[in-house]
């Protein structure tokens, strides 16, 4: 089977490694995951990491990588492209890294940034997979939402990247989570009915008062102490909230197209309730489909 | 001098406590202060850290205490008012925990809370300050700011609490700063006067777009990243921001009268200048003056 593959492809996050080995055909002929994302590496140690991951492929191949390896801090830093940019031009900023041996060659693709004083902005890995939803929904002009610890919005037009912005939706989140006042309100079971009700009434908040998110964050912890809301309740508020103030705050954004949607799909599910009631349609997009499709795109631009 | 001490006024928050001999003419006789707040104590330690702090009183007298002291997880839980609130009634609220011996007669007064659903919100410590600011201006009808880790913002007429609301604007910069992913951007000297530009900065952006914090908060990233930007201007950006969408997403609460400022001086003069930006005159008043006048308000009424 490895004899077939004819490149590697490659997402290179900030806590997560992905490998693909590709053949001929474009088919997948194997896949990897590692935990040693960008975080804990050293620069000195990416080239035994990838060895490591590869060891059944035998024959020369290249290396396509996505991702935060080619950060100021991860494996050698890959310039920005700038916004608004052609995605299919991606390849063209690649770098490669030096790698011992012959039998890997490494090229790492560039993030996109945005320069626009007061509108400054940074991805590395999502220019990738909206090069990769061009392809899978070719033509597509218009949102897309990216869900995660840092959630981009995006407009594309075909394979261009016109602007972007980044919330810190998810890093929020969990440091509301874990090291606020609102700790206190979330020990005991997270899951559940309860939580689904928290998340509607927070959502319906933040989506009516993003401009208020300062004070209206406090609530789980009033509502706990006053209302005896559970900790599954106060959990799903405080993801209502931020999402709600998130879309809330952006809606201008929202036009009439219907809004692809990338990230995890328990994420992107709740996007999805969220756009609808704004009465904007939505779609999720695997995030891997996008990845791999935005990588193989990405070598043949 | 102790001899002259008739009681003993005494503000115990979270992570402080404060004390005041008080004579028969309404004079300050000592101060004490100590790190023996409430989040360090367990509940049978109260006793002995407060003969540890009083040890110059020798005859028996009353100790008036407000704050945290009388949160479920201090020394003896002090049920809240229910706002609106006329705060000449917090005495009447207060508890009076079990002290050995016969020399100090504690009584904790009560918070103040607000049971709407979907407004709830609680104060410990702020309505005994709000008290003392309607005997210092006398008659005052309006909103007061009380900037802090969890600013409060209270409606009040005479000596009534109609409404308040908390925001959380100094517990967030502090997480962000230390535990998020901005934190990168904060690795050197953060004082100068490139703080006070990237405050103008940040808070020029949250007032304009107090709806787009979980996104303006990237900024502080992307603008170390992108345009060279020094931990200094990092922090002043990041504390404009949260001080100007706390302000600028309440600005309806704003009215025509002057605005009293309770809290810290420096932090108060950041909120004063935020306050101008909008036209809205303020006045800071100071946090320990409030205090005492509470506490001596609450003892007379």
């Amino acid at each position: 089977m490895a004899s077939a593959v004819e490149w590697v492809a490659v997402d290179w996050g900030t806590s997560n490694l992905r490998a693909w080995g590709i053949d001929a055909a474009g088919e997948i002929q194997f896949s990897r995951s590692s935990p040693d994302g960008m975080s804990r590496l050293s620069r000195e140690q990416y080239p035994s990491v990838l060895t490591g991951l590869l060891t059944e492929v035998h024959e020369p191949v290249d290396v396509l990588i996505c991702g935060m390896a080619g950060a100021r801090q991860g494996w050698l830093e890959a310039p920005y492209l700038d916004a608004p940019a052609d995605l299919r031009t991606l390849s063209r900023g690649a770098v490669s890294p030096e790698m011992p041996g012959n039998q890997f060659a490494p090229a790492i693709l560039p993030g996109v940034c945005q320069r626009d004083v007061g509108a400054e902005d940074v991805m590395r890995g999502e220019e990738t997979q909206l090069l990769g939803l061009s392809a899978l929904i070719p033509g597509f002009s218009g949102l897309v939402i990216m869900p995660g610890t840092h959630s981009k919005w995006a407009m594309l037009d075909g394979t261009t990247l016109s602007r972007f912005s980044s919330a810190m939706t998810g890093e929020i989140f969990e440091l509301l989570r874990v090291h606020s006042v609102l700790r206190h309100s979330f020990n005991g079971e997270l899951e559940g009915e309860e939580r689904d009700i928290g998340f509607d009434a927070g959502l319906a908040l933040g989506l009516d008062k993003p401009e208020r998110l300062t004070a209206t964050l406090f609530k789980v912890r009033a509502g706990a102490l006053l209302s005896g809301r559970s900790p599954a309740w106060c959990a799903g508020f405080l993801s209502g909230l931020l999402i709600g103030a998130e879309i809330g705050g952006q809606r201008d954004w929202i036009g009439s197209a219907e809004i692809p949607l990338i990230g995890s799909v328990g994420l992107c599910s709740l996007y999805q309730g969220a756009l609808e009631k704004l009465g904007a349609k939505s779609r999720i997009v695997d995030a891997t489909d996008a990845t791999l499709a935005g990588l193989k795109a990405a070598r043949q631009g």
